[in-house]
């Protein structure tokens, strides 16, 4: 592990947790009417993209990082099926 | 070049372009009052952190993607220092 590396992972984490505070507010609100699916949806599409090209190169910082934001992504979206009307 | 790493490149440079429309706006506008300097910064942080990583191990996705989000992060910054008031 690199310094690089452990940066790369604690600002790509950072950012990637930057979606869990907007799932939060859905289950919170009982309400997703204001969210755009398509943003979530794209954003989906990107970090599967790096985790599974993190794990072609074998780089954690990528596979962590984009794996936390994957995960809120998928949160969001839980939360737009569940409270979209 | 494989598949996943053309995507990832598309995909995250997707991601990173999304700075620019707001760049614009706030030169259109001649005003960024609105907007959150901590944010920028934290970004400009991740996006030099990504660029500086995917050059260590070698990786033309990350350094593609992100001097984009860096370009366009350092554009908004600098709309903010002309236009914060």
């Amino acid at each position: 592990m690199t310094l690089l590396s452990i940066l790369a992972t604690i600002f790509g984490s950072g950012m990637a947790l930057s979606n869990f505070p907007q799932a939060l507010k859905i289950f919170k609100r009982k309400s997703a009417r204001d969210i755009s699916l398509l943003t979530y949806v794209l954003l989906f599409l990107g970090s599967v993209t790096w985790v599974l090209y993190g794990i072609e190169i074998k780089s954690y910082p990528l596979i962590i990082a984009n794996s936390f934001g994957t995960i809120g992504v998928v949160l969001v979206v839980i939360g737009w099926s569940f409270y979209r009307k």
